[in-house]
This record gives structure tokens, C-alpha cells and sequence, in this order.
């Protein structure tokens, strides 16, 4: 597995907060580093940003590759159950589990101040991570999250591929479910762009907008015109974000 | 050709000032639009930025691909006089006349109020399109420029094949020659990574440091430790530069 990782200066001379950022389909490692534009607030604020891969690589398993909504690049933050996948798709447990420690290891960082963020599928990686660990994670905050997986078609077709048939499975990594089964501590902000194309049929933000108004979650969320699903939006706010963890991280 | 171009909000209440950024070699209008992090601040400022190709594409000539640093993607910011080339690379003319009239024509630009910057074989762009021109740009910087082509490996390589074998021709199109005839009326801020690659055998910026010293020129050259030749370093500087030019352009 791949990371990106920026260390702000701060880290030299004590152990500094760690921002995860969880990117979407076809991204690597690279893209938020390259595109995102948050060292240079993070460089202020003295954020460590963790930017890892979006799934395993070059595994060879059949179909893994040449379908960009499944597979390689497409991982959906999950640990798969079905075959061949589960042999190496894991992405929630390497998220949650073996990159905090691989930090915690190597890096100036205080892995005890943690926030988590992400666009889109990585988005939705953010949501069910903070959410199903609310005591590892501080601060959470989405760009165009994926809210509703079990009810959108990116979700519908990779979601039984990797967990099976069974809707149950699905619903353990649905932002919508799970916020319902245990509300975060702390504000989630999400940013989303009224000219997303992928707005209506894959987003639904307001569908995650209802359930944390009937469970009781705090969410911020904010509607921007004329903004698409690029990372021009993301840098456009990348910087809100940054802040909005720094509250509680730094 | 093919340019990119960032409008500030300003614009659409009054014309605004352009900064062009000329890129180095390999490098196309997409380039610092997505990795040098200028957009930022260029809304704060209102400031257009126009960023170019860095050559002609597609010609078909022979010897224009398959070398990174000749051809292609390297078009050296000079007129050609030798074939092929001079039917197609054109880029100082391209640079200083036909871009900013396609600019006036169909943007919210002043073009009276001009900056120009780049970044490597751009940096040279930048330097020898002001010094050449002084009349169009009210500011001009640089990223680890190539200010003397005439005696480096890159400009000893493509500065024959473009202009022939006469070094006079060479001279025309040579910062440091350039800057003995005629000064440009303004500080030249350049930035510098002192972990540059291509520090001692393609950039010398002391050739510069004391060619403008011989030329009265100011120069302010600033050297940076540890900073390599990448748009890391662009964008860790970069708003020092949009400043530079925004305070003789605003």
C-alpha cells in the first residue's frame, strides 16, 4: 500500500495532529496531495495530512481492473467478505487500524488527536469510519460523500460484489444506517456543489441530511452554486475544512 | 494552441490585471493550473492568470516528440528561424502578441496592466519576453529559471536546431545577454532551491546575480534551502510572487 504524507514544520519540534484525507474513485495517493492544495494552511495550523491510496494494487484478481466504479481504485473503504476480494480489500481495517499505526510508528505524530476526511467515495470512507469509531476519530468532514451507498447505483453495484448479497452487510457501511445507530461527537461538516454531476443520482445529500436531523446528529452542511465535483471545488474550501478539524486537533 | 486561464471574482465588476505563467519543459496549460496553488490567492488579489502551452502540439515534424527536452513541449519561448520549425514554433511571438489580443478580445483583462512569471525554460520565457518587451510587463519573476541558454546543456542543445548556429541569434533569446541592453524597470524577484537538480549545470543563477549587478538591474534572488526544482517548490512560493506582481499591477 501506498501514502502521501505532508509534515508541517511544527512536527520538528513536537508531536503534531493527523489529518487523513480519503479520496474517490480513480485516485491514488497522489491526487489530493497534487490537487487538494491543503499543506499550505496545513503548514499553519500544523496538521500532519495522511493521503493513502484508494485500494490495493496490481492484485490480479479477475475483473479488479478496467471498470473504474469497481476494483482497483474503487476499494469503497470496506472489508470485503466475498472472494476473491477479501483476500486483499480491506480498506477499512487498513485505514483504521495498520496506516495509524504504520504513522504512529514512523512520524512525528500524535495519532491521539486524529481527524478524517475525504471526497466523494473517500467521502463516504470518512463518514463510516468516524462514525463506526467515534473513539478514534475527533473531527470528520466530507466533500460530495457518497451518504446513501445502499441506495445509489456506485454503492448498489460494488457493495454485494465485495459483502455479499445481503443488505444488512451493506447498511454496516452506509453513513444513513449507521449515523442512526450512534451519532458522532462533534459537528460533521459536508461540503457539496449544486452543479455535481453526480449530484442527483449518486449523492443524495439530503438523504443523510434527514437522518442526522432525526437521530441528532450535528451536521453542517453547505450547498455551493455553480461548484462540480472536481478538486477545483475541494480547493476552493479545502482550507474550511482544515480549520474546522484544527478546533479540535490543534 | 491551448491555454488555461483563472478569473477572479473581481472580474466581473471591472477589468482586472493579467499574470501570465510560462511552464517549464514537459509541461502543458494544465500544469501549474493544478499544481502551483496560484488560484487562491489570485482571487484575493484579482488577478487573471493565463497559462499556456509550452509549444505548438501535434505537428508532425520530425524530431518533435520523444525528446523531453527538444521539440514538443520545449519550445524554448523563441520565434524559430531554421525548418521545420519556423512554421510552427512561434511561441515569443505567440506569448507576446497573439495571446494577450486573444485575451483583450474575449476576457474581462487589462492587458495594459501585464505581469509575467514562469517557472525553468518558463523562467527564461518570463525573463526574456520582459526584458525584450519591458513596454508590455509592469513586473516579471521567476522560478528556477534558465538565465543563460547560450552556455547550458538545455539551451546549447535546442537553441541551434530553433535559430541556427549563430550565436548571436542565441544571444537575442539569453537573459544575461538580454540584461546588458537594456534593463527592465522594476525589482526581477527569482526564487531558487538550493536542492535543485539542475542547480549547477542548467540554471546558474549567479550568471544572472552578476549580470544584473554589471547592468545596474535589481534583482531580488532568493535561495532556498532544501527546495528541489518541482511545483512543490512553485507552490510553496508562489504567493510571494502573485504579491511581487500585485503590487505594481493592483
Amino acid at each position: 500500500m501506498r501514502f502521501a504524507l505532508y509534515q508541517p514544520p511544527q512536527a520538528e519540534h513536537r508531536p503534531c495532529p493527523v489529518l487523513y484525507f480519503l479520496a474517490g474513485l480513480t485516485c491514488t495517493e497522489e491526487t489530493a496531495a497534487i490537487k487538494a492544495g491543503a499543506q499550505r494552511l496545513a503548514a499553519e495550523l500544523g496538521l500532519i495530512l495522511v493521503m493513502p491510496d484508494t485500494s490495493p494494487r496490481d492484485t490480479g484478481f479477475d475483473g479488479a481492473t478496467g471498470d473504474w466504479e469497481f476494483g482497483e481504485g474503487a476499494g469503497f473503504y470496506v472489508d470485503a467478505t466475498e472472494a476473491p476480494w477479501s483476500a486483499r480489500f480491506r480498506m477499512h481495517s487498513y485505514v483504521v487500524d495498520e496506516l495509524p499505526a504504520l504513522i504512529a510508528a514512523n512520524f512525528p505524530a500524535d495519532t491521539s488527536r486524529s481527524g478524517i476526511c475525504g471526497h466523494s467515495m473517500g467521502g463516504h470512507g470518512a463518514l463510516t469510519i468516524a462514525l463506526k469509531h467515534p473513539e478514534r476519530y475527533r473531527s470528520v468532514s466530507a466533500f460530495a460523500p457518497i451518504v446513501a451507498p445502499s441506495q445509489v447505483p456506485w454503492g448498489r453495484k460494488a457493495l454485494p460484489r465485495y459483502l455479499g448479497e445481503t443488505p444488512e452487510a451493506w447498511a454496516d457501511y452506509d453513513a444513513c444506517e449507521l449515523v442512526r445507530r450512534q451519532t458522532f461527537p462533534g459537528t460533521i461538516l459536508i461540503d457539496q456543489g449544486e452543479a455535481d454531476n453526480f449530484l442527483e443520482a449518486q449523492l443524495k445529500p439530503e438523504l443523510f441530511d434527514q437522518a442526522c436531523a432525526e437521530a441528532g446528529q450535528p451536521l453542517l452542511l453547505r450547498r455551493h452554486a455553480g461548484y462540480d465535483h472536481s478538486y477545483w471545488f475541494i480547493s476552493s474550501f479545502i482550507d474550511d475544512h482544515l480549520r474546522h478539524h484544527a478546533e479540535t486537533l490543534v
